[in-house]
C-alpha cells in the first residue's frame, strides 16, 4: 500500500463524521422535493426545492465569471441584503438562464416570488439556481404550473429526489451526508450536487446545496462554507472552464454549537463538500479515473492549490494518466508554470508508493509497478516543492479521446 | 468574403514587407549551418548555429516556467552582463539539457566554450539552447565532435539547414523572411523556429531565432523583440503548457536605422514573428486547423490579448471548433473566466462573416453557413466585448482525438 494511501487511510479514522443516508434532508428540520415540471425534453425531474427551518442562515459561493446568469446575481444580492437569513432554494435543470438579457433576471424573480407566496415566506429570503441550456429563457409557464406538486410532494426524506431533479448531463446522482457527536448531542451536515466535471456544450453548471443541523452566527458559517469550497468545488479541475452559473449554497439551522465544536463542524463540512466534488471529477465527460493530486512543501495552503489545480488541469498530464504513462516530465513542467515560486533542485515526485524524482532530477523506478498505479480507479500523484508549511489536494480525472468525441460530436 | 479575412487582405496589402526567402540567414551578413551530430537517434540533423555580425546586439525573451533548463539561465545571464552584445548561437536538438542539475550548466558552458574556442570569440558572447528530451543530459563527446563539420559548414545561405536541424516533433519546418526599402535601403528580418505547439511528452520546448540588419541600440531592440513576442509567440496556446526550455533570441545587426523608421521595423518583426508563431500553432499535434480568435473593444491591448487567448486555450472551445459545432455558448464562457472585466451585455460574437451573438445575447444564424465555415483551414472568431481601444489576437488549434491518441500512446 503506498504512503498516500496511508495517510488517507489514516485521515478516515481519525474523523469523527460517520456517513448516513439522506443527502440535504439528513439534517433535523429541512425539507426537500424533486418533480418533473417538464422544463426537460427528456421528461426526467426537473424541478427541486429546499426548505429550511425558520431561523436558517445561508451563505454561498459564486462562479467568477464575468458573464454569469441572472439567477446568479439573485442569490448573491438576497444573501447580501439578508445577511444570510434564508428559508427555501428553488432549482430547475434544463435552462441555465444565462445571457437571456433582462428577461432572465424577471424570470428569477417571478418564480422566486411564486414560491415565496405558496408557502408563506418573504420573497427575499428565496434564491434560485438555473441549470441546462444557455441562451434560452426558462418556459415560465411550465415552472410555475409545476411550483403546486413541487410544495406538495416537499418532505424531511426528499433529498434524493431533489438531487435526481438538478442533474443534467450527470452520469450518476451525487449527495452525501454525515454525523457525528458534538456537544452532547447529534450534529448532522447533508449536501447534494450536480455536474460533471466540466460545462458540457452550454449546458452551465456546478450546483452545490448543503444543510446542517447546527446552528452557526452568520458570518461565521460564511468563513467555515469559503474556505470548505476552497478546498473542495474550487480544488477540482477537469478542462479549466468555469460556467456562468456556479453555485454552492449551504444552509445552518439549529441549537447553535459552542465554539469549542466549530472546528469539528468545519472538517465535516468539508469532508461532505470534498467528497462530493471528487464524484463531479470522477463524473467528468469520458473519464475513466479519478486524479488525486497532493502538493506539500509549498509557502502556504494557498501556493499548495495553485499548483495542484494546475497539475490536475494540464492536458498532458490527463492525456499521460489515460495512457497509463508515469511522465514525471510532464508533472513537473505543468508545476513549473503555476506562477509559484519554487526551488527545482527541491521537488520530490511520487505515483502513488513509487518516487520518480528526487531533489529534481529523474530516479530509476519501477516503470511497469508505477503504469499499473496508473490503471487504479483513483490516482495518487505526490509532488514536494520544498520545505514550507503549505499543503494543498486537487482533483480531476484523465482526457480521454472520448472526452474529445463528446464534446466534438455533441451538436448546439 | 468575412469582414475578418477583408480586414486581414487590407492589412497585408498595407504591409511594406515582403516576402524573400533564405530564412535566418536573409539579412546580410549573417551565417548558419545545421547538421547532424548523433545527438538524435533517428539520425536527422541535431546541432545548428547562427553567428552573427561582429557588431551584433541580441535581445532574448525565456520561459516563465519556474523550472527551466541551465541552458536558458546561462542566456539571460549571458545576454544581461554584456547587455546583449552577443555573436552566436548554438542550438542541439534531442535533449533539452532541463531537470539535470548543477551538471546541465557546465555542459553548457562548455558547450559554447568549445564554440567561442572555435570561432575566436569570447565565450561571453556565444548562447546555446537546447530541445528534446527533459531530464537526460546532452552527450557531451558526441555535441563537442561535431562543432568541428557545424563551424566549417556555416555560410551566408545556411538558413535551411539550420531550420532543419533545431526540429524535434515538428511535422513540418519553420522559417520565413521579409524586406523592404527603409531609408533609401534595403532592410531584411529573417527568422526560424520550432515547436509543434505543445510540449510534446518530455520532448521540451518552443524556439525561435531572428536575425536583422538594420543595427539597433540594445535597449530599443529590447522594447521591440519583447512586443513583439507578446504578440506572436505569447499569443499563441496549444494545450496551455508552458516548457521548460521556451526561449526566442533575435538579433540585430548593420547601418543603424534612423528613429522615423523604427515602427517600419517593429511592424516586419511582428510579421516574421507571428508567421511563425502560426506555424507552430498549426502544427499542433492532432490539429486540423488554425484557430485565429479576434479581441476588440477591451479597455487595453493587454486585456483583449487576454480573453482571446483564454477563447484559444479553451478545450470546449477546441473541440467545438473540431467537431465543426458554432458553440457560442462555449466561446462567451471562455471570455468570461478570463478575469478580464466587461459588460456581458456588450457581447458581440463573429465566426467568419456570421454574427451569432449581439447585445450579449444569441441572435438568429444560418448555423449550415456557419459550420462550413469552421472547416475552412483558418477558422476566424472576432469577439466585441465593449466600445474600449484594446484590440488583441491569438491563435491556436483544434482538440481533435488524435491529439489524446498521440499523447496517450507515447510512453516516456
Amino acid at each position: 500500500m503506498s504512503e498516500v494511501s496511508l495517510a488517507d487511510a489514516a485521515e478516515a479514522m481519525a474523523s469523527i463524521w460517520s456517513p448516513i443516508d439522506g443527502g440535504v434532508t439528513a439534517p433535523n428540520g429541512f425539507e426537500a422535493a424533486g418533480v418533473v415540471a417538464g422544463l426537460k425534453p427528456s421528461g426526467r425531474p426537473d424541478l427541486a426545492l429546499i426548505l429550511a427551518p425558520d431561523e436558517a442562515v445561508c451563505a454561498g459561493t459564486f462562479t467568477t465569471s464575468v458573464v454569469r446568469a441572472a439567477c446568479v446575481d439573485l442569490c448573491a444580492d438576497r444573501l447580501s441584503s439578508q445577511d444570510g437569513r434564508t428559508r427555501a432554494v428553488l432549482i430547475n435543470s434544463g435552462q441555465a438562464n444565462a445571457c437571456t438579457g433582462d428577461r432572465g433576471l424577471l424570470d428569477s424573480q417571478r418564480a422566486t416570488q411564486a414560491v415565496a407566496d405558496q408557502l408563506g415566506l418573504d420573497h427575499d429570503t428565496v434564491l434560485i439556481c438555473s441549470t441546462g441550456v444557455i441562451g434560452v429563457p426558462i418556459p415560465m409557464p411550465t415552472l410555475l404550473s409545476g411550483l403546486g406538486s413541487l410544495i406538495a410532494a416537499l418532505s424531511d426524506s426528499g433529498g434524493p429526489a431533489a438531487a435526481q431533479a438538478i442533474l443534467t448531463t450527470d452520469l450518476v446522482e451525487k449527495q452525501a451526508a454525515v454525523q457525528a457527536e458534538l456537544g452532547g448531542r447529534t450534529v448532522r451536515i447533508g449536501g447534494m450536487a450536480k455536474g460533471s466535471g466540466m460545462i458540457h456544450p452550454n449546458m452551465a453548471t456546478m450546483l452545490g446545496f448543503f444543510s446542517c443541523d447546527a446552528g452557526m452566527d452568520a458570518a461565521i458559517w460564511r468563513g467555515m462554507v469559503r474556505r470548505a469550497v476552497e478546498r473542495s468545488f474550487n480544488a477540482i479541475t477537469v478542462d479549466g472552464d468555469t460556467s456562468t452559473n456556479d453555485t454552492v449554497l449551504a444552509f445552518s439551522a439549529g441549537a447553535p454549537l459552542a465554539e469549542e465544536h466549530h472546528a469539528d463542524l468545519e472538517a465535516g463540512l468539508t469532508q461532505v463538500m470534498q467528497q462530493l466534488a471528487q464524484a463531479i471529477a470522477r463524473d467528468g465527460e469520458g473519464a475513466t479515473c479519478l486524479m488525486e493530486v497532493q502538493v506539500n512543501g509549498a509557502v502556504d495552503e494557498a501556493a499548495a492549490l495553485r499548483v495542484a489545480r494546475t497539475i490536475c488541469g494540464s492536458s498532458l498530464v490527463k492525456t499521460a494518466v489515460h495512457g497509463r504513462d508515469p511522465n514525471w516530465g510532464r508533472i513537473v513542467a505543468a508545476a513549473g508554470r503555476a506562477e509559484v515560486a519554487f526551488d527545482p533542485e527541491a521537488v520530490e515526485l511520487w505515483i502513488g508508493p513509487y518516487q520518480l524524482m528526487d531533489h529534481g532530477q529523474p530516479v530509476v523506478f519501477d516503470r511497469a509497478a508505477a503504469s499499473d498505479v496508473l490503471r487504479q480507479d483513483t490516482v495518487q500523484i505526490r509532488l514536494g516543492i520544498g520545505e514550507g508549511p503549505g499543503m494543498g489536494c486537487a482533483w480531476g480525472c484523465d482526457l480521454s479521446d472520448q472526452y474529445v468525441r463528446i464534446n466534438a460530436d455533441y451538436t448546439t
